[in-house]
């Protein structure tokens, strides 16, 4: 017994501290710690590569996974940070950091309970969505509960129950009247522009519409995306209220408000995934609704068969858990099912959208005439679901303020008011996509389309995407342009052609008899 | 259109390629390609942190995740990989790579299938566990594939088809002989060393007994670990097999023969997920006693709440479908329950385990009594089952060839041909747990007793570990002895130290009336 009565060297805090060395590596939201393989650290407490642990600095605190350095990138004594590590401790080069084991998480059981089979109470969804929110899940253990909770395996008490669980974890905007409006579009349609012309008729009429909008993530653009190439997007809570003080209504990217953080978690795992979840959907769309305070909301939902519902009796049944769920947590839904075969408008891509927006609002000749009924329908859905435009007058009130002007001329005060409005940019270099046969357009495939809108660079370059003329039941001769793709540089129109050679029917053209 | 007749400037290859730079990031299994936030391929292709793309070096392949660089790390033009990444493509620094998108992942659909609930047959099985196997699947998919068949998702036919599967990926050897006997134990007992004690019994008797054993992933020692300490483990398969028909028996690193791939994958994720699946068990285990080209199974299955498996219905329900599957694949298999209450011997970490071993097989007094009888039992069952010892012969003559040295020289004999025998290593630092009060032993927590034996640097430290003096039912006097830490350096005693002040019964003892 050589070291029966010898005393511990040191504290575990300082035998745990490391120097802060930057390496700007980014991994999207995942926190990794990067260690040296021979860390004494990791040798004495046995973290290796894929360790889950805590690290310190300050007062904060974040739960990392281990990565390993061997060579020169890190000396002894020092390790780095992925940069949402960076941010999540406010860490500067340099500075000491406390590695240790992390606090065990509280909700596993109750994850295993629920992949094996098992309902969760609202306590459990709490406790969950409480550790998701606070970064303590994994991308395994993300994976595992968005599995678990695939398909129709939430039922509608498990629904409501996660709801409420991702308001309890975010903030919830509070306002001095009622209603409070709102509209949502289930997505997956290319150009469904819709929100930048409901928003302005809604607020003219007098009614409260504070709008937020996500970027694109799969999607060649997002409303934020598209309205951002009008006019800032990105405003703090403070600042989004001023604008819906002021003026009605406003459009904003939903991210900068971080209204429900829990959601951006787990979206973040579900999208690669790709994954349906019914009851996590209806939990995503209605604690968003909910966090910015809306009583009253009306779904759009696009159907089609390469739109992200794809039948009749999906939608229907979706329809029923958003309203069922809705009303438990007070908020008053209705859903609109729409036709989801094609795109809407001309444009595809943040600038190319814009300019359908700004058509339409202006009143112009050439204005895409399918964006315009679209946004009526729902801009009156709005109206009458508020119960301020009593005998169905919905309609007629909200053609009117777009046709006299006045939807234009909040659209511009929204604008201003968010910090300035601004000319969408405008492609340096576009090829066209032309017809081989004669014949009559009888099928879009929007995937597709979206795709080649990204290749050429949308959304990171706004002023790229892709200018459709082909919709469906369009007659067309040989050498006539179906679509043209715009792009910032000639080497990423190459990239949106390249793919287009290994596809087939993107427009299905079919020839008259 | 300014670009409308433009030529694409260069091949796709060569627009998508890249110079390799070393960083040395350890990862574990997960490839990652570093490329540059300003990196032209990212910025055409529309690639971008978390990505999945296709990195191909020469005629290698293999799919990685995207981080990105932003700094110095990499110049323009370069990108760098991890460690698992460099090794399956063969790469070097300065080599090129080319990034491009993945091929579609043929077998996402039959997962989400599993996902939504339905049920998988034998070919979209194969088609999962090929795409598992050639490393397509992300993190985040595996974590679904686990999930989506954990608890009891999977029946009967889906586990045969996964482990008709898992085989099929693998390497199977075949002998020129039958029967191939082999042995397994469900784990989660320290130190419960039975396969070095029963594989030279078998083998002396005559038997021909493959054995491959895991390294410890969660525990203080694998069979590989504690075996390492008196021989070499690390064979390839020619050399495992030239060991076998010289000797009748081998006990090799599994890892080292690779026999099956789909499930070192899996298990990576299923480990930190800590999730139960009996199919995936099944398979696992299976699998690789079909890889090793075994007939007959003995499979002890130790029962205990800190155990692996905690109670005597899921022993049955695990014994039922070991048996049903095995006997689907062609392989007999006996299951036998097993006291899992606490340690088994007096060692827990890779040396003070061997020494055990050592014990058993020369006959000294002090070996451990439940170690040589847990083997002997288990000996019995490989012998009986082989169907060459009628009438229950087993045990007689398991327990004659362990006390007439048969199994001692058969043991060294095995030593040498895998490389030479060898002493096992001391630890130079221990320090004692005593008991603060006179009583009798009632319960052992597994589980942190391994996590103490752990934290003193078992298995890296092969001389770390616990001596263990006090098994349920001894009696104990103030300042005696419970057991002993061993550690190769002082600072690793006071980890194991700092984590027991903060439990309390790990033995738990109880006073006389």
């Amino acid at each position: 017994m050589s070291d029966v009565h010898g005393a511990a060297p040191g504290s575990a805090e300082t035998r745990n501290s490391l120097t802060l060395r930057y390496l700007g590596i980014y991994t999207y939201r995942e926190a990794i710690v990067f260690m040296r393989t021979d860390c004494h650290i990791c040798r004495s407490v046995g973290f290796t590569v894929q360790s889950r642990v805590q690290v310190s600095r300050g007062g904060r605190t974040v739960i990392a996974t281990v990565n390993m350095v061997d060579g020169d990138l890190l000396a002894e004594g020092e390790a780095s940070l992925s940069e949402s590590a960076w941010e999540a401790l406010g860490a500067n080069p340099g500075d000491a950091i406390v590695v240790s084991h992390p606090p065990p998480i509280g909700s596993l059981s109750h994850l295993r309970a629920k992949i094996y089979g098992e309902r969760l109470d609202e306590p459990a969804m709490r406790s969950i969505i409480g550790d998701v929110a606070a970064g303590y899940y994994s991308d395994l253990h993300l994976a595992a509960f968005v599995t678990a909770c695939a398909g129709e395996r939430l039922d509608i008490d498990e629904t409501v129950a996660l709801t409420r669980a991702m308001i309890g974890v975010g903030t919830r905007l509070a306002w001095p009247r009622s209603p409070i409006m709102d509209k949502h579009s289930v997505g997956g349609l290319p150009g469904n522009r819709t929100t930048m012309l409901v928003v302005p008729i809604v607020a003219a009429a007098g009614l409260t519409i504070p709008k937020t909008s996500s970027r694109a993530i799969t999607s060649p653009a997002g409303t934020a995306d598209t309205m951002e190439t009008l006019a800032p997007v990105v405003l703090d809570v403070a600042a989004m209220r001023r604008v819906v003080e002021r003026e009605g209504g406003c459009i904003v990217w939903g991210g900068s408000v971080a209204l429900s953080p829990a959601d951006d978690v787990l979206i973040g795992v579900e999208r690669p995934l790709d994954i349906d979840s019914e009851g996590q959907l209806v939990a995503s769309v209605l604690s968003k609704k909910a966090a910015v305070g809306s009583t009253h909301v009306v779904i759009d939902m696009p159907i089609g068969s390469t739109a992200k519902v794809r039948s009749a009796a999906t939608a229907e049944r979706l329809g029923a858990r958003l309203t069922a769920v809705a009303e438990a947590i007070g908020i008053t839904v209705r859903v609109l099912p729409s036709d989801g075969s094609q795109p809407v408008g001309r444009g595809i891509g943040p600038a190319l959208e814009a300019r359908d927006v700004l058509k339409v609002l202006r009143g112009e000749h050439d204005a895409p005439p399918d964006l315009r009924s679209r946004a009526l329908r729902l801009a009156a859905a709005v109206l009458d679901l508020s119960g301020a435009f009593p005998n169905d007058a919905g309609a007629a009130t909200a053609a009117a303020i777009l046709d006299d002007g006045r939807a234009w001329r909040k659209f511009v005060a929204i604008c201003e008011s968010q910090g300035g409005m601004r000319e969408p940019p405008t492609a340096g270099h576009r090829r066209p996509v032309v017809a081989h046969q004669r014949g009559r357009v009888v099928a879009i495939d929007n995937r597709r389309l979206a795709r080649m809108a990204k290749l050429a660079g949308a959304p990171q370059a706004p002023a790229a995407g892709i200018e459709f003329f082909s919709p469906i039941g369009t007659e067309v001769e040989p050498g006539q342009s179906l679509f043209v793709v715009h792009a910032q540089a000639p080497g990423e129109l190459d990239y949106a052609f390249d793919y287009l050679a290994g596809q087939q029917d993107v427009v299905r053209i079919e020839e008259r008899a």
